[in-house]
């Protein structure tokens, strides 16, 4: 393979290889035009590339696909201060984007917060509706988009510049494409409402010492910042833990290493407040309200930062946790939506599911197998939960340490192979959901499998699917839609929701 | 008819008219359920229906097709205040489920701001993506579902209770429901992120005297009040000046009555401001900000209030404009987006273009006629601008005066007709729309036109889809789209996007 194209070929875990021989980085849609007209006529697939950041193998081809990169196509092409409206090119990449707009004249910030910030494109932010955890007042990107262009599998351009988030007329084809990691078509142009620049930022670290007290200070941090409380991230003892044990953090705040016997649980919560209203003063506001609850003997611990090095210092185990599993082994993360006042109810139940799958850390630090189940098995080492408390948005992680039998199957079955002990705690997770009355959520969002430098998203899995779909029939509609997008199914094909016209 | 059926046969405006003799009113999903397999099994057309107060003409049946009315279902199922998360019925009348929200124990509110807020539902409201213009933080309905289940056009039960807003798997067929009015399927449950209730609102009305002033206001605005700014809305003195003439309306500002020759235009401004953080003094803060860009000389002036009822006065020329244009005769309404800064612009076009159409008012407040064009033409005797600034979101209004011979026309060709004057105001938008490299977007939303207690949205007409569609691919897409949900067609037929399975 030439080396030139290689790199559009391997994604950026490692783990999808695709062997195309063709990528197409045209600076125009009239370009793309041309090339989806031909990949049409001769029934050629399509793989569209931005920045090639995906984590789910969507941006890669998979055999010799065309690789359609969006890399040059980073053009600005305006920028509207008074309704913070900015468009663009998607081969924008989002960081320099973001120089452009805090200039003095502009004074706007994308509403975006994701770790490949620098490297990825905002076609591809837009195609996977790029979220962070940092952006509580815009959930996710598809919140701020305000228009698109896109070229059609069939080469036709769909321009979508409505400038508006109301769909006035008809149906909103917006949001089809938004998050569709291109099985629809390739964006060619995008319109983002952006917010002001925020005026200041504080940020807070509390530990409480039970659970009730983490609702309260949710409950009083909703009632005391309302819009301008940007951040609420909650973290159990265990994912604390972990960022410790295996990142040797020097975590900010004073607690015993992981292993020894402790006195009690205790819990983190990671707060951000910001605002871009120049009528607020920037004193430190976190500080007051961890004084607050305090006082009322909800918090134990807590400290604050306005300053923005010392901030990210605050933010490292929450933005680290997932590193720091990697280092564990294996690790599987479910994403599931819950009401907070659930969370101990779904810590129950994941603690009495795994229990005889459990790596037990005695009193001196070493680690010991409880003695039931086969003593070749799998054994989950670490089980923690974290997640965004105002919206519910919960990861339950499980940290995988192989059995010998497992090891020997995982090998036969490749990357996509799950432990008995994982399976056990989706399902329980699963019936969960599905069977409690007061839960109002009835899905599992996703799974994904993390092993070193390794993310597969269970999702894309036909083990996965069996119990996802278990009564639901958006699979099949799910597959008309695509047809009617994309008859000669061309447009990123051999991925999850693609199918092959014969 | 039997009486029983004639209220569902019937659309708010008394425009539209049905002519079935079925209507069914569920309490169940299950109910829906069967009601559909049968009607699919028949090939019966389907008309969902809730408070029945859509302005389209898309909630009532066309011919005899089977009225499922989801009045019944109106149970609220969860309210989470954590999260804010409520899940409801698609029955739920909007002013119900927020006197339940109200109440201390929830404290938030819906973020949602219709005129049919007491006699709409819940499902009708997401299933037209409902909008209101007090709403900045919250543009439309989209932005707040978090979980939908509906039952498709063959009887499955299509789940899609997440409650995320994060579509982290395969396609968001939310996205696809919200705003669909009722062409692929019947919404049965709904899941909404409500804000906490707001702790204080202000409200301001501010006259400038020329564009620059309310610009540069707007600026100051969203400086000063950022994520609190819940509407900043603006009105041109013709806007004004018809509100004041054909409601008798005492505008709360001190100006002279319309048609008098005035020493020079002004501009007026409505604002908003809202916050339900409890760590915000509730004192006037619009007092401040008038005093403020009145000391810079940008507004001539200004009143403020903090009281509801007072709020709701000085809210009323902007409430009523519509309803004033109505006493007029037949109103024209433009929906586009713009950047404020080429307002002035769009307003010179809109001039120039119609200045032979128009009717002139003298000097002594009589109406007379400009000398070019046929004399029995009808003619734009309103002309106008009013609109959300920091969005873009623009309304131009022409009120048209029935000339003879156009009146003659008007009578063999119904209610769909457009005067030439009208036509002409519409292209010469459309291609300025198109045209301008400065403008970001180059669609014209939709064109309304409303004649007493007859609101036709013009963009559901041949007429207006020739203009529309130009160019654009995205009609026959929607038609397939419109299939893959719906292979028989039998989901709300007869109305603008659907076809005819023959």
């Amino acid at each position: 393979m030439a080396d030139e194209v290689k790199s559009f070929n391997v994604d950026y875990t490692g783990q999808y290889r695709g062997a195309s021989k063709l990528v197409v980085l045209p600076t125009t849609t009239e370009q793309i035009v041309d090339v989806i007209k031909l990949c049409d006529l001769w029934k050629l697939g399509i793989v569209p590339q931005g920045g090639n950041t995906s984590l789910t193998g969507n941006s890669t081809p998979t055999f010799d696909e065309v690789v359609i990169s969006t890399r040059r196509m980073n053009k600005i092409i305006s920028i509207d201060a008074d309704t913070g409206t900015v468009v663009c090119e998607p081969g924008v990449i989002p960081a320099n984007l973001e120089q452009t707009l805090e200039s003095a004249s502009y004074d706007l910030t994308l509403p975006l917060d994701i770790g490949s910030w620098d490297i990825s494109c905002i076609g591809g932010n837009v195609a996977t509706n790029a979220r962070g955890y940092r952006t509580l007042q815009y959930p996710t990107l598809r919140h701020s988009i305000v228009g698109l262009e896109a070229v059609l599998p069939n080469g036709d351009v769909l321009s979508l510049m409505e400038g508006s988030q109301a769909d006035q007329f008809g149906m909103d084809l917006k949001q089809c494409l938004i998050g569709s990691e291109g099985m629809f078509g390739i964006i060619t142009k995008v319109a983002i409402r952006c917010p002001s620049r925020p005026k200041f930022t504080n940020v807070g670290l509390l530990v409480c010492d039970d659970y009730d007290s983490v609702i309260k200070v949710l409950r009083y941090a909703r009632k005391e910042f309302a819009e301008t409380l940007s951040a609420f991230e909650y973290m159990d003892q265990g994912a604390l833990g972990v960022a410790e044990r295996e990142l040797y953090m020097k975590l900010p705040i004073p607690f015993n290493h992981y292993g020894t016997v402790r006195r009690k649980k205790f819990h983190a919560i990671f707060m951000e407040v910001s605002s871009s209203a120049s009528n607020k003063q920037s004193s430190n506001v976190m500080t007051s309200f961890i004084d607050k609850v305090r006082n009322l003997g909800l918090c134990c611990y807590g400290m604050s930062s306005q300053d923005k090095q010392e901030s990210e210092k605050l933010w490292g185990p929450r933005r680290s946790v997932i590193t720091a599993c990697k280092a564990t082994g294996t690790v599987f993360k479910f994403d599931l939506t819950i009401t907070p006042e659930q969370l101990p109810e779904l810590v129950h139940l994941l603690e009495s599911v795994s229990a005889s799958d459990r790596t037990l850390a005695s009193g001196d630090g070493k680690v010991q197998r409880v003695p039931d189940g086969p003593a070749n098995a799998a054994r989950i080492k670490d089980l923690f939960v974290f997640g965004q408390l105002p919206t519910g948005s919960i990861h339950v992680v499980a940290t995988v340490e192989p059995g010998t039998c497992d090891l020997a199957r995982a090998s036969l079955l490749g990357v996509h192979q799950t432990p008995a002990c994982v399976t056990r705690l989706k399902m329980a997770l699963y019936n969960w959901l599905r069977m409690r009355k007061t839960s109002p959520f009835s899905r599992l969002l996703s799974l994904s499998k993390i092993s070193d430098e390794q993310i597969t998203q269970w999702t894309h899995q036909p083990d996965w699917d069996e119990h996802r779909f278990q009564g639901f029939p958006s699979r099949d509609l799910q597959l008309s839609i695509k047809k009617a997008w994309d008859p000669k199914g061309i447009m990123n094909p051999y991925k999850s929701w693609s199918f092959i016209d014969t």
